[in-house]
This record gives structure tokens, sequence and C-alpha cells, in this order.
């Protein structure tokens, strides 16, 4: 099958089922977020899947790749890059495993309906602030920034559309820590799984992963923190493997 | 000045000013987690400390040796308990700088008034059921199970008499720190510095270290992981160094 590319895009090669995604380089390019986060996420074996703010569609196409997840839907307010990301899923002959839906998390309840889905991944905009913002409408701005939605409107929308027993993973800043485990609470997904991502051993966290319980209990854990580098320019086996690189 | 000893009790030396402890082995001894909050709290120069549940009167103690704060209580519920760090203050000729007072951490409010203590530490029962335990009154169940107070106790108590902008210090078990940010988030003391302690690098953590600002804005950090053995029986440098070791 033929998928055009546009102006300013290019196709990268995932390391999974020799998988491609398009990508622009005007909009936001995934990062070694999407990646850790589809390293720490579990699809189960018959599961439905839905990314909220799918940008690319990497996620739906990462898990498809490692799980045996029974469907994936991508999430995507942008049009542009979901029309985009619709042409990655063309690109891998994935149309039967995976949808991408043009709509707004704050309305995902409406669009999907409540108890849909068993698992739910965000990778969401991690900035408050909107100081020194040229435009509110610039698509790198509304991927990195709470534009179109906060951390509210994600969890609150998550808790909807996931089934009760149905499992929440994202990935955010541990500045944040707080309001997220707060919300989470709030709204039942109870945090289970907390990972801590250290950019070097003896370094701050800069990168968290929580997995909460639609409804559950209130015991969680805390993993082993990962650290991303060996040494400088260096990755560690764990983070080279999370990226199916050996 | 002569300090009597009791039955059963023997006197250990602190690695800090040659301080004494007397502990006896039928109460709750100290152990790596008073130490490592010895480690992570901070009191300032001229500064007043309130420590709940003091037991052995260890964090008074420890924290007067390694920092410039004015003043340190302890308050500590099991009289005997009381009794015994009383008598190791006086081991130390600590009683101008450190005073045991004995009572109920759900009373502390009263006991002390409101906004009294520039910071409070608190090293609390761990555990939620009392499964098991042969009685309520034993004084090893008291220190470990939530008997005489409740998280919630601790921090209701530690908002009220935290000064505004005071700090609050407490160690605990992981698997409840979703728990902990929100009670700490309810009673006004927001998180702002999170400490795992791990026992192995590539072991889930056993042992958290918290900070709060009573009235903080929301925003937190995370601190490079604390790793505690090298190797089997070989501690790290660092928890050599908290330990005043090395």
């Amino acid at each position: 099958m033929e998928v055009e590319l546009k102006k300013g895009e290019r196709v990268d090669c995932l390391e999974r089922k020799n998988y491609k995604i398009i990508q622009d380089k005007d909009r936001f390019c995934f990062g070694m977020d999407a990646i850790l986060l589809s390293g720490f996420a579990q699809v189960k074996e018959g599961e439905q899947m839905l990314d909220l703010g799918t940008g690319t569609g990497i996620l739906p196409i990462l898990l498809e790749a490692k799980t045996k997840g029974r469907h994936f839907t991508g999430l995507e307010i942008q049009e542009e890059s979901a029309e985009m990301a619709g042409r990655s899923v063309q690109l891998n002959h994935l149309e039967e495993k995976i949808d991408i839906v043009t709509g707004d998390i704050k309305e995902a309840s409406k669009i999907f309906g409540g108890a849909t889905f068993d698992v739910v991944t965000c990778n969401p905009p991690y900035m408050t602030e909107h100081h020194g913002l040229t435009s509110l409408e610039e698509p790198k701005a509304i991927a990195r920034h709470e534009i179109k939605c906060t951390l509210e409107d994600v969890i609150r929308e998550t808790s909807k559309v996931l089934r009760p027993g149905g499992r929440f993973y994202m990935v955010h800043r541990p500045r944040r820590l707080a309001e997220i485990i707060h919300l989470m609470r709030e709204y039942k997904i109870e945090p289970k799984r907390l990972r801590m991502v250290h950019p070097f051993q003896d370094k701050e966290a800069n990168i968290l992963l929580i997995e909460g319980l639609r409804g559950g209990g209130t015991m969680m854990k805390v993993e082993a923190p990962l650290v991303v580098y060996e040494s400088q320019g260096v990755y560690t086996e764990e983070v080279l493997r999370i990226y199916g690189k050996i």
C-alpha cells in the first residue's frame, strides 16, 4: 500500500516488528517519555486500550507490537496530527487493530462511553504555565502545555472510560507527583505502582511512570529506579532493552 | 552525673559527639529508619523542633548533635519509654536543649499549642493491621502498629503545631505513599521533597523519606535514590556517611 508523505514529514523505523512511524519536525515528535511508557504499560491478551492525546500514534503502534491486546485506540485533538497518525497505521497495515480518532480528551467519555476500556495510557502535556508561549494554537505548545486539557481532565475522563478494575498508565514529571496522586485518588484510580526515572544514578528524577487501578485498594509499590545513562551519552542496558535495541 | 540503668537496659554509643543512648531490648530499639530520617531532616540555626512518638529519644538527640537548632522536644505516649529517653538526655547533659514529654500524639496541639514549632519529625507506626498481635498494650506493638494513633492523627496534629512555612519530615513505607501524600495535602502540608530508599540498586523501595511544607505551593522534587547495600552486608558509602561512620 502506498502512503503519501506530506512536506516536512519523515518516516522513522521503530525497533519493534519493523514498524514505521511518520513524524514532522514542526509538530511534536515522540521522545524517550513515550518509549518508557510503552515499556511500563501492560496490555494483556484480549484487552482493549485507549491512548489519550496520542500525537504521532506512537503508543498504540508500539503496544500493538509488544502485546497481545485485542484493539488499540488513539485519541488526538489536533486534526493534522490525527491524520498523520492514521497514515502511520496504514503504513504498518494495522487498520484492523488500531483506530485513530480525532477528538478532545475532555470529551473522551462522551465519545467512547463509560467503562469501555481495560487500559488507558497517557503522555500528557506536562507544563501548567503558558508563560513565554507566542501562540496557544502552535502544535508543539499544545503537546507540551496544559492548553487544551489539564491533568484533572485527563484523570477524570480516564476514570470514566476505564472499566472497574481497569488500569491507567501515565508518564509525567516528578515535580507534579503530589497533584497526580491526589487527583488519581479523588477520581478513584488508586496508585499501585510507581517508577522514578533518573538521568544518572546520583541525580534527581526527571520522569515518573505511574500505574493506577480503577477502584483499587490502598497499597502501592515503588519499583527499583530506572537509570537512563551509564555514563555521558551511554544508555544503561535496561534502557537499551526498553528501546528494543538489545 | 550518674544515670541509673534498669534491668534489661543497655547503653549504646552514637557516632555523633560521643553521645550515648539507653535502650531496652524488650522495648522498641531504633533502627535504620530513624538514622535515615536524622540524615534527611534539616533543622536550621535557632529553630525549634518536635519529634512525634520519640521512643528512645534518638531523633532529638541525633538532631541536637548534627544541627544548630535551638531546642528539641520529644513526645512519647509510653511512660516507661519517655522516662528512659529522659535518662538518655541526662546521660548526655542535654537537659537545656532537649525536653522529653509524656503524652499522646493525638493531643499534640493541645499540649504544645498551635503554630509552635519550625520543624516536626516523625517515625510513626507503619502497620495498619492488628492481625496476629497478642496484646495491643505491648510496647513493640504500639511502636509498630497504628494502635495509639493513625497516620491521619500524625499529619493532622503536625499541621496544627507547625508554624506557617514550617517543615515536616517523616520516614514511612512506600506502600503507603499515596495515602501519605493525600493526607498531607488534605492538611495543608505540601509534599516538597521525596527520597526513596532501596535495599539494593535493583530492588523496589522499602523505606521512604518525605518533606512537607506547611502551606507550601504545589511543586515537589524526587531526589536520587538512596541505596543501602553495595553488596550483601556491605553498606554503601552514603549510608556509612549518614551513620557518621566515615
